[in-house]
Protein backbone atom coordinates (compact mmCIF):
# COMPACT_ATOMS: atom_id res chain seq x y z
CA UNK A 1 0.00 0.00 0.00
CA UNK A 2 1.15 3.00 -0.81
CA UNK A 3 2.04 5.74 1.63
CA UNK A 4 -0.46 9.48 1.96
CA UNK A 5 2.14 11.26 3.75
CA UNK A 6 5.69 11.16 4.87
CA UNK A 7 7.71 12.86 7.45
CA UNK A 8 10.66 15.47 7.24
CA UNK A 9 13.25 17.44 9.03
CA UNK A 10 12.42 20.54 9.90
CA UNK A 11 12.85 23.88 11.82
CA UNK A 12 9.69 25.77 13.48
CA UNK A 13 9.98 29.10 14.00
CA UNK A 14 8.02 31.04 15.86
CA UNK A 15 8.94 34.33 16.57
CA UNK A 16 12.96 34.57 16.59
CA UNK A 17 13.18 31.23 18.53
CA UNK A 18 13.42 28.07 16.05
CA UNK A 19 13.76 24.70 17.33
CA UNK A 20 14.08 21.51 14.86
CA UNK A 21 11.83 18.78 14.59
CA UNK A 22 9.63 16.52 12.31
CA UNK A 23 6.25 17.20 10.03
CA UNK A 24 4.41 15.18 8.16
CA UNK A 25 3.94 16.31 4.53
CA UNK A 26 1.25 14.58 1.90
CA UNK A 27 2.81 12.65 -0.70
CA UNK A 28 3.15 13.99 -4.18
CA UNK A 29 4.01 11.30 -7.18
CA UNK A 30 3.72 11.60 -10.75
CA UNK A 31 0.96 9.86 -12.41
CA UNK A 32 0.99 8.45 -15.98
CA UNK A 33 -2.56 7.51 -17.19
CA UNK A 34 -2.35 4.97 -20.28
CA UNK A 35 -5.41 4.15 -22.18
CA UNK A 36 -6.12 1.23 -24.84
CA UNK A 37 -8.98 0.33 -27.03
CA UNK A 38 -9.21 -3.35 -26.12
CA UNK A 39 -6.55 -5.67 -25.05
CA UNK A 40 -5.00 -6.28 -28.22
CA UNK A 41 -4.93 -3.30 -30.23
CA UNK A 42 -1.14 -2.39 -29.94
CA UNK A 43 -1.88 1.01 -32.34
CA UNK A 44 -4.47 2.78 -29.84
CA UNK A 45 -2.62 3.02 -27.03
CA UNK A 46 -1.58 6.67 -25.71
CA UNK A 47 -0.31 8.27 -23.31
CA UNK A 48 -3.67 10.65 -22.21
CA UNK A 49 -1.88 12.77 -19.23
CA UNK A 50 0.94 12.86 -16.43
CA UNK A 51 -0.42 14.38 -13.20
CA UNK A 52 1.29 14.67 -9.83
CA UNK A 53 -0.80 12.77 -7.12
CA UNK A 54 -1.40 11.28 -3.81
CA UNK A 55 -1.09 7.82 -4.32
CA UNK A 56 -3.48 5.51 -2.87
CA UNK A 57 -2.88 1.95 -3.77
CA UNK A 58 -3.48 0.54 -7.34
CA UNK A 59 -7.40 0.74 -6.79
CA UNK A 60 -6.94 4.82 -6.40
CA UNK A 61 -4.88 4.93 -9.31
CA UNK A 62 -7.47 2.75 -11.23
CA UNK A 63 -10.54 5.65 -9.69
CA UNK A 64 -8.27 8.95 -10.82
CA UNK A 65 -7.90 7.60 -13.96
CA UNK A 66 -11.22 6.52 -14.94
CA UNK A 67 -12.93 9.25 -13.13
CA UNK A 68 -10.89 11.51 -15.40
CA UNK A 69 -12.08 9.66 -18.58
CA UNK A 70 -15.36 10.16 -17.12
CA UNK A 71 -15.00 13.99 -17.25
CA UNK A 72 -13.75 14.26 -20.68
CA UNK A 73 -16.63 12.10 -21.99
CA UNK A 74 -15.22 8.80 -22.89
CA UNK A 75 -16.30 6.83 -20.24
CA UNK A 76 -19.78 6.74 -20.04
CA UNK A 77 -20.68 3.59 -18.39
CA UNK A 78 -18.95 0.53 -16.45
CA UNK A 79 -19.37 -1.13 -20.10
CA UNK A 80 -17.21 0.73 -21.34
CA UNK A 81 -14.13 0.27 -18.90
CA UNK A 82 -12.35 -3.66 -19.66
CA UNK A 83 -10.12 -3.16 -16.70
CA UNK A 84 -8.11 -0.30 -14.70
CA UNK A 85 -4.37 -1.37 -13.29
CA UNK A 86 -1.01 -0.69 -13.34
CA UNK A 87 1.20 -1.49 -16.01
CA UNK A 88 4.51 -0.16 -17.51
CA UNK A 89 5.88 0.08 -20.36
CA UNK A 90 7.44 -3.40 -20.03
CA UNK A 91 3.39 -5.32 -19.21
CA UNK A 92 4.95 -5.35 -15.14
CA UNK A 93 3.68 -3.30 -12.94
CA UNK A 94 5.11 0.27 -12.51
CA UNK A 95 3.90 1.97 -9.14
CA UNK A 96 3.50 5.38 -10.84
CA UNK A 97 1.54 4.20 -14.43
CA UNK A 98 -1.95 2.96 -14.56
CA UNK A 99 -3.26 1.69 -18.03
CA UNK A 100 -7.28 1.64 -18.84
CA UNK A 101 -7.98 -0.77 -21.25
CA UNK A 102 -11.55 0.24 -22.55
CA UNK A 103 -14.37 -1.61 -24.57
CA UNK A 104 -15.30 -0.22 -28.51
CA UNK A 105 -17.87 1.83 -27.38
CA UNK A 106 -16.19 4.00 -25.37
CA UNK A 107 -15.33 7.44 -27.20
CA UNK A 108 -11.53 8.25 -28.00
CA UNK A 109 -12.57 11.37 -29.73
CA UNK A 110 -13.44 13.31 -27.41
CA UNK A 111 -10.18 12.73 -25.22
CA UNK A 112 -7.94 15.52 -26.50
CA UNK A 113 -10.83 18.19 -27.00
CA UNK A 114 -9.87 20.32 -23.82
CA UNK A 115 -6.18 18.70 -23.65
CA UNK A 116 -3.07 20.68 -23.88
CA UNK A 117 -0.88 20.42 -27.35
CA UNK A 118 -3.90 19.96 -29.16
CA UNK A 119 -3.55 21.92 -32.49
CA UNK A 120 -6.50 23.88 -32.71
CA UNK A 121 -8.30 24.17 -29.24
CA UNK A 122 -11.65 26.24 -30.62
CA UNK A 123 -11.90 28.75 -27.97
CA UNK A 124 -10.67 31.37 -29.74
CA UNK A 125 -13.27 33.38 -31.49
CA UNK A 126 -15.86 31.51 -29.86
CA UNK A 127 -17.73 32.63 -26.50
CA UNK A 128 -15.54 30.68 -24.07
CA UNK A 129 -18.57 28.20 -22.59
CA UNK A 130 -19.79 27.27 -26.38
CA UNK A 131 -16.41 25.80 -26.70
CA UNK A 132 -16.33 24.49 -23.00
CA UNK A 133 -19.92 23.06 -22.81
CA UNK A 134 -19.78 19.45 -21.73
CA UNK A 135 -22.05 16.77 -23.41
CA UNK A 136 -22.51 14.45 -20.80
CA UNK A 137 -23.95 11.16 -20.46
CA UNK A 138 -26.77 11.71 -18.46
CA UNK A 139 -29.02 14.73 -17.88
CA UNK A 140 -29.13 16.05 -14.14
CA UNK A 141 -32.93 15.38 -12.52
CA UNK A 142 -34.90 18.39 -13.02
CA UNK A 143 -35.49 19.49 -9.46
CA UNK A 144 -34.94 16.56 -6.75
CA UNK A 145 -33.29 15.73 -4.47
CA UNK A 146 -34.52 18.19 -2.07
CA UNK A 147 -32.19 19.86 0.05
CA UNK A 148 -32.44 20.63 3.62
CA UNK A 149 -30.35 23.41 4.92
CA UNK A 150 -29.59 21.88 7.97
CA UNK A 151 -27.90 18.95 6.19
CA UNK A 152 -25.88 21.49 3.89
CA UNK A 153 -24.26 23.10 7.29
CA UNK A 154 -23.17 19.63 8.64
CA UNK A 155 -21.25 18.41 5.84
CA UNK A 156 -18.04 20.00 6.79
CA UNK A 157 -18.27 18.54 10.57
CA UNK A 158 -18.38 15.36 9.00
CA UNK A 159 -15.91 15.86 6.38
CA UNK A 160 -13.68 16.86 9.42
CA UNK A 161 -13.87 13.92 11.53
CA UNK A 162 -13.32 11.39 8.47
CA UNK A 163 -10.31 13.62 6.93
CA UNK A 164 -8.66 13.21 10.83
CA UNK A 165 -8.17 9.93 10.29
CA UNK A 166 -6.10 10.50 6.92
CA UNK A 167 -4.68 13.85 6.85
CA UNK A 168 -2.05 14.73 9.61
CA UNK A 169 -0.40 17.09 7.01
CA UNK A 170 -2.71 20.07 6.06
CA UNK A 171 -1.67 19.44 2.40
CA UNK A 172 -4.77 17.41 1.19
CA UNK A 173 -7.67 18.53 -0.66
CA UNK A 174 -10.95 16.06 -0.24
CA UNK A 175 -13.93 15.18 -2.56
CA UNK A 176 -16.76 13.35 -1.02
CA UNK A 177 -20.33 12.21 -1.31
CA UNK A 178 -23.14 12.16 1.07
CA UNK A 179 -26.89 11.48 0.60
CA UNK A 180 -29.49 13.58 1.02
CA UNK A 181 -29.69 12.74 4.47
CA UNK A 182 -26.20 13.85 5.22
CA UNK A 183 -24.59 10.34 5.61
CA UNK A 184 -21.13 10.57 4.22
CA UNK A 185 -20.78 7.50 1.27
CA UNK A 186 -17.20 8.18 -0.44
CA UNK A 187 -14.40 10.28 0.86
CA UNK A 188 -10.45 10.99 -1.13
CA UNK A 189 -7.73 13.08 -0.41
CA UNK A 190 -5.01 13.90 -3.16
CA UNK A 191 -2.78 17.27 -3.31
CA UNK A 192 -4.85 17.81 -6.57
CA UNK A 193 -8.15 19.23 -5.95
CA UNK A 194 -9.09 18.05 -9.20
CA UNK A 195 -7.48 14.13 -8.35
CA UNK A 196 -9.41 13.43 -5.58
CA UNK A 197 -12.89 14.70 -7.18
CA UNK A 198 -11.76 12.06 -10.32
CA UNK A 199 -11.24 9.64 -7.74
CA UNK A 200 -15.02 9.66 -6.59
CA UNK A 201 -15.97 9.81 -9.98
CA UNK A 202 -14.04 6.96 -10.69
CA UNK A 203 -15.17 5.43 -7.67
CA UNK A 204 -18.57 5.48 -8.33
CA UNK A 205 -18.36 4.42 -12.19
CA UNK A 206 -16.22 1.24 -11.03
CA UNK A 207 -19.40 0.40 -8.44
CA UNK A 208 -21.95 1.07 -11.17
CA UNK A 209 -23.16 3.69 -9.43
CA UNK A 210 -23.65 6.46 -12.04
CA UNK A 211 -25.35 8.63 -12.50
CA UNK A 212 -25.25 9.79 -8.82
CA UNK A 213 -28.20 11.47 -9.22
CA UNK A 214 -29.50 11.66 -5.33
CA UNK A 215 -26.12 12.73 -4.54
CA UNK A 216 -23.95 15.71 -2.85
CA UNK A 217 -20.69 16.42 -3.89
CA UNK A 218 -18.87 18.48 -1.12
CA UNK A 219 -15.26 19.39 -1.89
CA UNK A 220 -12.64 21.13 0.48
CA UNK A 221 -11.44 24.48 -1.27
CA UNK A 222 -13.21 26.66 -4.39
CA UNK A 223 -15.05 25.09 -6.88
CA UNK A 224 -14.06 26.11 -10.59
CA UNK A 225 -15.10 25.66 -14.18
CA UNK A 226 -13.53 21.78 -13.92
CA UNK A 227 -15.45 20.93 -11.06
CA UNK A 228 -18.95 22.05 -12.26
CA UNK A 229 -17.60 19.74 -15.27
CA UNK A 230 -17.36 17.05 -13.12
CA UNK A 231 -20.03 17.26 -11.35
CA UNK A 232 -22.12 17.80 -14.72
CA UNK A 233 -20.50 14.75 -16.59
CA UNK A 234 -20.95 12.12 -13.44
CA UNK A 235 -24.68 12.91 -12.97
CA UNK A 236 -24.29 15.06 -9.74
CA UNK A 237 -26.37 17.21 -8.96
CA UNK A 238 -25.35 19.18 -6.43
CA UNK A 239 -21.57 20.96 -5.99
CA UNK A 240 -21.05 22.24 -2.17
CA UNK A 241 -17.87 24.03 -1.72
CA UNK A 242 -16.09 25.22 1.46
CA UNK A 243 -14.43 27.99 -1.03
CA UNK A 244 -15.74 30.51 -3.62
CA UNK A 245 -16.89 29.58 -6.98
CA UNK A 246 -15.67 31.08 -10.16
CA UNK A 247 -17.69 33.14 -12.13
CA UNK A 248 -17.41 30.22 -15.34
CA UNK A 249 -18.69 27.88 -12.44
CA UNK A 250 -21.87 29.82 -11.70
CA UNK A 251 -22.44 30.21 -15.86
CA UNK A 252 -22.18 26.17 -15.87
CA UNK A 253 -23.66 25.69 -12.98
CA UNK A 254 -26.56 27.49 -14.56
CA UNK A 255 -27.13 26.42 -17.96
CA UNK A 256 -26.73 22.61 -16.73
CA UNK A 257 -29.34 22.79 -13.94
CA UNK A 258 -26.53 22.04 -11.08
CA UNK A 259 -27.29 23.42 -7.57
CA UNK A 260 -23.72 25.11 -7.03
CA UNK A 261 -23.06 26.13 -3.12
CA UNK A 262 -20.31 28.32 -1.85
CA UNK A 263 -18.68 29.09 1.33
CA UNK A 264 -20.41 26.43 2.96
CA UNK A 265 -18.90 26.74 6.53
CA UNK A 266 -19.58 28.65 9.84
CA UNK A 267 -23.50 27.30 9.88
CA UNK A 268 -23.86 29.46 6.19
CA UNK A 269 -23.60 28.91 3.08
CA UNK A 270 -24.43 30.69 -0.37
CA UNK A 271 -26.68 29.57 -3.43
CA UNK A 272 -25.08 30.36 -6.72
CA UNK A 273 -27.54 27.71 -9.29
CA UNK A 274 -30.22 26.18 -8.73
CA UNK A 275 -31.71 27.13 -5.45
CA UNK A 276 -35.19 25.39 -6.27
CA UNK A 277 -33.31 22.06 -5.08
CA UNK A 278 -33.35 23.46 -1.56
CA UNK A 279 -36.73 23.51 1.01
CA UNK A 280 -37.71 26.94 1.61
CA UNK A 281 -35.94 29.16 -0.90
CA UNK A 282 -36.69 26.96 -4.24
CA UNK A 283 -38.87 28.97 -5.79
CA UNK A 284 -37.62 32.64 -6.02
CA UNK A 285 -34.89 31.18 -7.61
CA UNK A 286 -36.41 29.15 -10.26
CA UNK A 287 -38.30 32.34 -11.75
CA UNK A 288 -35.09 34.49 -11.38
CA UNK A 289 -32.77 31.57 -13.40
CA UNK A 290 -35.73 29.53 -15.41
CA UNK A 291 -34.29 30.79 -18.74
CA UNK A 292 -30.96 28.66 -17.90
CA UNK A 293 -31.82 26.31 -15.75
CA UNK A 294 -35.23 24.43 -16.77
CA UNK A 295 -33.57 22.84 -19.60
CA UNK A 296 -31.39 19.22 -20.20
CA UNK A 297 -27.85 19.80 -20.87
CA UNK B 1 -9.85 46.33 -19.47
CA UNK B 2 -10.77 43.22 -18.41
CA UNK B 3 -12.80 42.94 -15.33
CA UNK B 4 -11.62 40.70 -12.20
CA UNK B 5 -14.41 40.00 -10.51
CA UNK B 6 -18.82 40.41 -11.97
CA UNK B 7 -21.36 40.15 -9.26
CA UNK B 8 -23.99 37.53 -9.55
CA UNK B 9 -27.44 37.09 -7.44
CA UNK B 10 -27.71 34.44 -5.09
CA UNK B 11 -29.73 33.74 -1.84
CA UNK B 12 -27.52 33.58 1.64
CA UNK B 13 -28.18 30.77 3.70
CA UNK B 14 -27.35 31.37 7.61
CA UNK B 15 -28.93 28.88 9.38
CA UNK B 16 -32.33 28.43 8.14
CA UNK B 17 -33.12 31.74 7.05
CA UNK B 18 -32.65 32.76 3.84
CA UNK B 19 -32.40 36.37 1.81
CA UNK B 20 -31.39 37.32 -1.30
CA UNK B 21 -28.33 39.61 -2.41
CA UNK B 22 -25.63 39.83 -5.12
CA UNK B 23 -22.46 38.49 -4.38
CA UNK B 24 -18.89 39.31 -6.24
CA UNK B 25 -17.10 36.27 -8.04
CA UNK B 26 -14.02 36.17 -9.46
CA UNK B 27 -14.06 35.90 -13.22
CA UNK B 28 -12.55 32.68 -15.10
CA UNK B 29 -12.18 32.23 -18.79
CA UNK B 30 -9.84 30.27 -20.96
CA UNK B 31 -6.74 31.37 -22.37
CA UNK B 32 -5.41 29.94 -25.55
CA UNK B 33 -1.63 30.50 -25.30
CA UNK B 34 -0.11 30.15 -28.85
CA UNK B 35 3.63 29.79 -29.82
CA UNK B 36 5.35 30.90 -32.80
CA UNK B 37 9.04 30.68 -33.76
CA UNK B 38 9.72 34.05 -35.58
CA UNK B 39 7.19 36.76 -37.06
CA UNK B 40 7.33 34.51 -40.52
CA UNK B 41 7.21 31.02 -39.72
CA UNK B 42 3.97 29.36 -39.83
CA UNK B 43 4.92 26.09 -39.86
CA UNK B 44 6.12 26.41 -36.07
CA UNK B 45 3.09 28.07 -34.91
CA UNK B 46 1.22 25.74 -32.35
CA UNK B 47 -0.70 26.26 -29.12
CA UNK B 48 0.92 25.22 -25.94
CA UNK B 49 -1.81 25.06 -23.75
CA UNK B 50 -5.37 26.28 -22.60
CA UNK B 51 -5.22 27.05 -19.06
CA UNK B 52 -8.38 28.66 -17.27
CA UNK B 53 -7.51 32.26 -15.76
CA UNK B 54 -8.35 35.57 -14.78
CA UNK B 55 -8.09 38.08 -17.02
CA UNK B 56 -6.27 40.90 -16.78
CA UNK B 57 -5.66 42.64 -19.83
CA UNK B 58 -3.31 42.08 -22.23
CA UNK B 59 -0.40 42.89 -20.07
CA UNK B 60 -1.22 40.14 -17.88
CA UNK B 61 -1.89 37.25 -20.58
CA UNK B 62 1.73 38.28 -21.85
CA UNK B 63 3.06 37.64 -18.65
CA UNK B 64 1.05 34.14 -17.96
CA UNK B 65 2.27 32.91 -21.55
CA UNK B 66 5.82 34.05 -21.07
CA UNK B 67 5.90 32.81 -17.42
CA UNK B 68 4.70 29.48 -18.52
CA UNK B 69 7.38 29.35 -20.97
CA UNK B 70 10.17 30.33 -18.64
CA UNK B 71 8.73 27.50 -16.60
CA UNK B 72 8.93 25.19 -18.83
CA UNK B 73 12.49 25.77 -20.45
CA UNK B 74 11.68 27.52 -23.85
CA UNK B 75 12.15 31.06 -22.68
CA UNK B 76 15.39 31.78 -20.89
CA UNK B 77 16.40 35.20 -21.25
CA UNK B 78 14.39 38.77 -22.76
CA UNK B 79 16.14 38.28 -26.16
CA UNK B 80 14.53 34.64 -25.99
CA UNK B 81 10.80 36.61 -26.83
CA UNK B 82 9.92 38.69 -29.60
CA UNK B 83 6.49 39.79 -28.74
CA UNK B 84 3.64 38.74 -27.12
CA UNK B 85 0.13 39.80 -27.85
CA UNK B 86 -3.30 38.96 -28.14
CA UNK B 87 -3.85 37.58 -31.65
CA UNK B 88 -6.82 35.01 -32.71
CA UNK B 89 -6.55 32.21 -35.73
CA UNK B 90 -7.72 35.51 -38.18
CA UNK B 91 -4.41 37.66 -36.65
CA UNK B 92 -7.03 40.16 -34.92
CA UNK B 93 -7.23 40.75 -31.46
CA UNK B 94 -8.99 38.18 -29.63
CA UNK B 95 -9.39 38.59 -26.04
CA UNK B 96 -8.77 34.94 -25.15
CA UNK B 97 -5.50 34.04 -26.98
CA UNK B 98 -1.94 35.17 -26.51
CA UNK B 99 0.27 35.04 -29.24
CA UNK B 100 4.07 34.33 -28.17
CA UNK B 101 6.34 35.16 -31.39
CA UNK B 102 9.73 33.65 -30.21
CA UNK B 103 13.01 34.49 -31.61
CA UNK B 104 15.57 31.18 -33.11
CA UNK B 105 17.59 31.07 -29.60
CA UNK B 106 14.32 29.77 -27.80
CA UNK B 107 14.43 26.17 -26.55
CA UNK B 108 11.51 24.57 -28.50
CA UNK B 109 12.75 21.10 -27.77
CA UNK B 110 11.66 20.74 -23.96
CA UNK B 111 7.76 22.37 -24.64
CA UNK B 112 6.52 19.34 -24.63
CA UNK B 113 8.60 17.12 -22.17
CA UNK B 114 5.72 17.45 -19.59
CA UNK B 115 2.79 18.31 -21.47
CA UNK B 116 -0.16 16.14 -21.48
CA UNK B 117 -0.83 14.09 -24.48
CA UNK B 118 2.78 13.37 -24.83
CA UNK B 119 3.57 9.74 -26.74
CA UNK B 120 6.66 8.72 -24.17
CA UNK B 121 6.55 10.67 -21.04
CA UNK B 122 9.10 9.78 -19.30
CA UNK B 123 8.33 9.04 -15.77
CA UNK B 124 7.54 5.30 -15.86
CA UNK B 125 10.51 3.21 -15.36
CA UNK B 126 12.41 6.18 -13.86
CA UNK B 127 12.08 7.74 -10.07
CA UNK B 128 9.73 10.68 -10.44
CA UNK B 129 12.96 13.11 -9.40
CA UNK B 130 15.13 11.84 -12.35
CA UNK B 131 12.39 12.21 -14.57
CA UNK B 132 11.21 15.75 -13.50
CA UNK B 133 14.44 17.67 -12.90
CA UNK B 134 14.39 21.15 -14.09
CA UNK B 135 17.56 21.97 -15.86
CA UNK B 136 17.33 25.70 -15.13
CA UNK B 137 19.04 28.49 -16.96
CA UNK B 138 20.54 30.35 -14.04
CA UNK B 139 21.63 28.29 -10.53
CA UNK B 140 20.75 29.32 -7.72
CA UNK B 141 23.12 31.67 -5.41
CA UNK B 142 24.24 28.79 -2.74
CA UNK B 143 23.69 31.48 0.20
CA UNK B 144 22.10 34.76 -0.28
CA UNK B 145 19.57 36.33 0.05
CA UNK B 146 19.83 36.09 3.93
CA UNK B 147 16.47 36.00 5.61
CA UNK B 148 15.41 37.67 9.01
CA UNK B 149 12.45 35.34 10.66
CA UNK B 150 11.31 38.95 11.17
CA UNK B 151 10.63 40.07 7.45
CA UNK B 152 8.90 36.36 6.79
CA UNK B 153 6.52 37.00 9.49
CA UNK B 154 5.23 40.15 7.98
CA UNK B 155 5.37 38.80 4.53
CA UNK B 156 1.62 37.73 4.78
CA UNK B 157 0.19 40.99 6.45
CA UNK B 158 1.61 43.01 3.67
CA UNK B 159 0.11 40.95 1.05
CA UNK B 160 -3.42 40.63 2.63
CA UNK B 161 -3.57 44.54 2.72
CA UNK B 162 -2.33 44.68 -1.01
CA UNK B 163 -4.91 41.98 -1.72
CA UNK B 164 -7.46 44.00 -0.51
CA UNK B 165 -7.53 46.17 -3.33
CA UNK B 166 -8.19 43.78 -5.75
CA UNK B 167 -9.69 41.08 -4.08
CA UNK B 168 -13.00 41.26 -3.22
CA UNK B 169 -14.71 37.38 -4.08
CA UNK B 170 -12.04 35.48 -1.75
CA UNK B 171 -11.72 33.16 -4.96
CA UNK B 172 -8.57 34.66 -5.99
CA UNK B 173 -5.15 32.73 -5.31
CA UNK B 174 -2.08 35.88 -5.11
CA UNK B 175 1.69 35.31 -5.59
CA UNK B 176 3.71 38.34 -4.51
CA UNK B 177 7.72 38.85 -4.99
CA UNK B 178 9.74 40.73 -1.95
CA UNK B 179 13.09 41.58 -1.02
CA UNK B 180 14.58 40.54 1.77
CA UNK B 181 13.36 43.96 3.52
CA UNK B 182 9.83 42.69 3.27
CA UNK B 183 9.11 45.35 0.49
CA UNK B 184 6.29 44.13 -2.32
CA UNK B 185 7.49 44.47 -5.52
CA UNK B 186 5.03 42.11 -7.88
CA UNK B 187 1.32 41.26 -6.85
CA UNK B 188 -0.48 38.77 -9.22
CA UNK B 189 -3.34 37.26 -8.35
CA UNK B 190 -5.63 34.74 -10.37
CA UNK B 191 -8.17 31.57 -9.64
CA UNK B 192 -5.69 29.08 -10.55
CA UNK B 193 -2.36 29.40 -8.25
CA UNK B 194 -0.15 28.07 -11.15
CA UNK B 195 -1.18 31.19 -13.48
CA UNK B 196 -0.23 33.33 -10.29
CA UNK B 197 3.16 32.58 -10.00
CA UNK B 198 3.43 32.58 -14.02
CA UNK B 199 2.20 36.33 -14.18
CA UNK B 200 4.74 37.09 -11.41
CA UNK B 201 7.58 35.37 -13.24
CA UNK B 202 6.51 36.66 -16.46
CA UNK B 203 6.04 40.36 -15.50
CA UNK B 204 9.70 39.83 -14.07
CA UNK B 205 11.35 38.30 -17.28
CA UNK B 206 9.94 41.18 -19.59
CA UNK B 207 11.59 43.82 -17.36
CA UNK B 208 14.83 42.12 -17.90
CA UNK B 209 14.88 41.09 -14.17
CA UNK B 210 15.52 37.34 -14.13
CA UNK B 211 16.67 35.73 -12.59
CA UNK B 212 15.37 37.45 -9.39
CA UNK B 213 18.44 36.27 -6.92
CA UNK B 214 17.88 38.51 -4.46
CA UNK B 215 13.62 38.10 -4.20
CA UNK B 216 11.33 36.34 -2.15
CA UNK B 217 8.13 34.44 -3.84
CA UNK B 218 5.23 34.47 -1.51
CA UNK B 219 2.09 32.16 -2.62
CA UNK B 220 -1.34 32.18 -0.76
CA UNK B 221 -1.78 28.66 -1.30
CA UNK B 222 -0.05 25.30 -0.83
CA UNK B 223 3.69 25.01 -2.18
CA UNK B 224 3.20 21.81 -4.61
CA UNK B 225 5.81 20.65 -6.56
CA UNK B 226 5.12 22.31 -9.61
CA UNK B 227 5.65 25.88 -8.07
CA UNK B 228 9.00 25.00 -6.74
CA UNK B 229 9.98 24.39 -9.92
CA UNK B 230 8.58 27.73 -11.28
CA UNK B 231 10.76 29.41 -8.98
CA UNK B 232 13.87 27.32 -9.49
CA UNK B 233 13.50 28.35 -13.50
CA UNK B 234 13.08 31.55 -12.40
CA UNK B 235 16.17 31.40 -10.24
CA UNK B 236 14.21 32.73 -7.27
CA UNK B 237 16.00 31.12 -4.29
CA UNK B 238 12.96 31.26 -2.20
CA UNK B 239 9.54 30.10 -1.94
CA UNK B 240 7.33 30.86 1.16
CA UNK B 241 3.57 29.09 1.50
CA UNK B 242 0.94 30.15 3.78
CA UNK B 243 -0.82 26.59 2.95
CA UNK B 244 1.24 23.10 3.41
CA UNK B 245 3.98 21.64 1.05
CA UNK B 246 4.11 18.55 -0.80
CA UNK B 247 6.99 15.90 -0.52
CA UNK B 248 7.84 16.54 -4.02
CA UNK B 249 8.18 19.69 -3.25
CA UNK B 250 10.53 19.25 -0.49
CA UNK B 251 13.02 16.96 -2.37
CA UNK B 252 12.98 19.01 -5.11
CA UNK B 253 13.22 22.26 -3.37
CA UNK B 254 16.51 20.64 -1.24
CA UNK B 255 18.04 18.80 -4.34
CA UNK B 256 17.95 22.48 -5.98
CA UNK B 257 19.28 24.55 -3.15
CA UNK B 258 15.66 26.66 -2.80
CA UNK B 259 15.00 27.93 0.71
CA UNK B 260 11.02 26.25 1.17
CA UNK B 261 9.20 27.96 3.64
CA UNK B 262 5.11 26.41 4.73
CA UNK B 263 2.30 27.60 6.98
CA UNK B 264 3.83 30.59 6.98
CA UNK B 265 0.68 32.87 9.35
CA UNK B 266 -0.11 33.89 12.76
CA UNK B 267 3.73 34.78 13.33
CA UNK B 268 5.23 31.12 12.48
CA UNK B 269 6.50 29.14 10.00
CA UNK B 270 8.41 25.69 9.24
CA UNK B 271 11.70 25.44 7.29
CA UNK B 272 11.47 23.23 5.21
CA UNK B 273 14.38 23.11 3.10
CA UNK B 274 17.80 25.41 2.62
CA UNK B 275 17.20 27.00 6.43
CA UNK B 276 20.80 28.15 5.62
CA UNK B 277 19.45 31.38 4.30
CA UNK B 278 17.97 32.18 7.86
CA UNK B 279 19.44 34.54 10.15
CA UNK B 280 20.13 32.14 12.98
CA UNK B 281 19.38 28.53 12.10
CA UNK B 282 21.47 28.03 8.87
CA UNK B 283 24.19 26.12 10.19
CA UNK B 284 22.17 22.84 11.91
CA UNK B 285 20.04 22.81 8.48
CA UNK B 286 23.24 23.25 6.14
CA UNK B 287 24.87 20.37 8.20
CA UNK B 288 21.66 17.84 7.93
CA UNK B 289 21.05 18.45 4.26
CA UNK B 290 24.79 19.22 3.08
CA UNK B 291 24.45 16.42 0.71
CA UNK B 292 21.84 17.70 -1.29
CA UNK B 293 22.15 21.30 -0.75
CA UNK B 294 24.90 22.56 -1.77
CA UNK B 295 25.77 21.25 -5.12
CA UNK B 296 24.10 23.44 -8.07
CA UNK B 297 21.19 22.26 -10.18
Amino acid sequence: MDVRSVEVPIDRLRGDASRTGVDAVAVEEPLEIRVQLGAHAPGTRRTLSVTMRTPGGEREDAELAVGLLVSEGVVRGLDDVVDARRCGPDARPAPNTIRVTLAGSADLSTMSRRGVTTSACGVCGKTSLDALRPTPAWALPPDAPTLEPSVIHGLGATLRDAQEVFDRTGGLHAAALFDVGGALHCLREDVGRHNAVDKVVGAQLLAGRLPAHDRILFVSGRASFELVLKAVMAGIPVLAAVGAPSSLAVSLATESGLTLLGFVRDGRFNVYAGGRRLAGIGRQQTDRGAHAVEGSP
